[in-house]
């Protein structure tokens, strides 16, 4: 190999995956892998989750500041009035994605109709990127809402103009008037997912909006991306394993330590991958399942069923004595969002909703200072091929 | 900065843009940059431009090689067969993205629709996915014409099922039988632009795929990437500076060298950026350019209006003597694509058409021995900042 190819071509191994590169820098969130430090622009997330509110982080990570009661006033009133904000090119296409597209491919779409609808669609400079950036934070909930909503037939309930994002959906999705106690955790929730530096689906907004793309596109692709079962799509995967124990060990509680035992070593000897353990940038606790955690025993006990969090609790352990792998983000939000009474394949478009604020402050964040993204690859094909005609091959 | 960072994490300033970090191992297509050379699988682009068909090119960066005569008939049922495929989720939301959206605006939503007419969607196994790529090849181009014949009001002329894509998509899209020449013309050009190693739109769709996402997404990424006119978009905007220049000249060839250099100095002195000059790859000629050059004087001559050849002819002289910038495979596009007869505002869904090849090779060879890519970022925000209640901001 080499050998044919110019001195002067890069010849550097690639970096599988980028990992350990360095792709850009950032303002916006900041990991400390060694130290399991996450932090919205200087917030350590330990000290905004569970009394910041997600429109507030919205506002930090795409304004860069946490906001005055008037600032946030203003935001919120964004939000409401886009929440309203009629949607023509939606409306005709949602009945047919609803009815036959999967949670995420209906996303993908809807968000990409999204555009169509929009005033600034065609203005891609920072001002009308900041408005477009709060209406899509205020819109996705409502997609997810109304999608869930057509497809089962029912109707959606009216958003409450007072309420916050994580009442308004927890109320359109699950058909009934939020508890306080559950719109408090979601809440929660929807600020630990918010933003988390150049994770794959933001990276891929980046990539897009380095085109000068706009930003419905760049969103979009990372909705596309969202979707795999390596990124957002492992929340639902942990949710199947806890159901297929569960039918297990029915009410048996005393069964549950061999049961969970028993499918975690099970599937390591498959060779199989554990959805929600492991991170490639933390190497202690992933400081989101510090609170999730404590979420799913809360949510559990107040549900009546603690049994989704006792096996979740079970498998943790069980599996970090014997692959020494901690769990990240996904696992705990599993159990968390069941309690919650959210449908299981409504997971990732929850992780969405939250992302949608990072996501888009990335765009605005690229766009201010681009260039576009554009690396290299190395070459392992064939070398020099002798062209023939089809008639002599 | 810096001094309060843990020293463990990565320090390395970013490679902006990724210019010369090697991100990924390919066997689809290699450049060297230096000897201004492009080969897919071992071919020279100057071997296959003008005597290998799409087709054949498709088959070659998706399945490994050149097709015997029995592989690419297969190859070609396949695809006709794909052309026919009935779209029902399309069909009913086609009417609404036409009448609203913009034409890639519109193809990144139809494209993602087509995931749900798509009877392999669920399965992102190696065979599907052949299937759906050999699908998504043959269905984008017939997605662009019943665009096209949705918002203007046309409709579809039938597709000649002997023909291939360059023919049946060019009486698509103008709405009268292809005159041979044009067909080989525009057969050249799908295979110019088929493969292009890392560019964003291909990085885009890998980024997506190594989330084990599925091939619809990740071509949607793609889509939505090739969008912005630093990508896919610069053609258009080369056709817009060649109608404004063809606005000034009107027919007084005598003013055409005046005007043209006018306007060149004109929009360098502005610091404006020409679009369709200049490659972060190649030093020398873009070989995509060599050919499309020749195109683009050989339709002119054909057509009756060598205008828009000329003008391209000598801003290529003026740009180079003024800035050392050389053409892209954009530049002579622009004049060839509107001697074709397409409309300016969909060259950059001709691209995509073609582009649709390379991407899904792509995407089968980047999930066959997959990394999540995931790069890291420097952190250039504020350092710890100390949360205050909303009270006390």
């Amino acid at each position: 190999m080499g050998d044919t190819h110019d001195a002067t071509r890069p010849t550097a191994r690639p970096a599988k995956g980028l990992a350990d590169v360095v792709a850009a820098s950032t303002a916006i969130s900041d990991i400390d892998g060694h130290a399991g430090r996450l932090s919205y622009r200087g917030y350590d997330i330990h000290d905004l989750a569970g009394r910041t509110s997600f429109e507030e982080v919205a506002y930090l990570l795409q304004r860069g500041g946490l906001p005055t009661r008037e600032q946030l006033a203003g935001y919120t009133a964004e939000l409401a009035a886009a929440r309203q904000a009629p949607t023509p090119t939606v409306d005709a296409v949602l009945p047919a994605v609803a009815a036959r597209c999967a949670p995420m491919e209906a996303l993908r779409t809807l968000v990409s109709t999204l555009s169509a609808d929009d005033p600034d669609a065609a203005d891609s400079g920072p001002e009308a990127n900041n408005r477009k950036a709060v209406r899509l934070v205020a819109q996705l909930p409502v997609l997810v809402a109304r999608y869930q909503a057509a497809r089962s037939g029912g109707t959606l309930p009216a958003a409450d103009p007072a309420a916050g994002t994580a009442a308004v959906f927890l109320a359109q999705i699950t058909g009934r008037p939020a508890d306080p106690v559950a719109v408090a955790a979601l809440d929660e929730c929807l600020v630990l997912h918010a933003d988390h530096t150049m994770n794959a689906s933001t990276f891929a907004a980046r990539v897009c909006a380095a085109t000068l793309s706009d930003l419905h596109s760049a969103v979009t692709a990372a909705i596309a991306t969202l979707k795999g079962p390596l990124h957002g799509g492992a929340n639902e995967a942990v949710m199947r394993v806890l159901r297929s124990l569960r039918g297990l060990i029915g009410d048996d509680l005393d069964a549950l330590p061999e049961t969970v035992d028993a499918s975690v070593r099970q599937r390591l000897d498959r060779g199989e991958k554990l959805m929600g353990f492991g991170h490639r940038v933390y190497r202690g606790e992933d400081p989101r399942a510090t609170h999730l955690r404590q979420m799913s025993r809360r949510l559990g006990e107040l549900s009546g069923d603690p049994t989704y969090h006792l096996m979740s609790d079970r498998m943790e352990r069980t599996v970090y004595d014997v692959k020494a792998l901690r769990p990240n983000v996904d696992f705990y939000a599993a159990s968390a969002y069941h309690a919650l009474g959210i449908p299981t394949d409504l997971f990732t478009p929850v992780f969405a909703v939250s992302r949608m604020a990072g996501w888009t402050a990335h765009v605005l964040e690229q766009q201010l200072d681009n260039r576009l993204i554009r690396p290299d690859s190395e070459y392992v094909g064939p070398e020099k091929q002798s062209w023939v005609s089809i008639e002599e091959r």
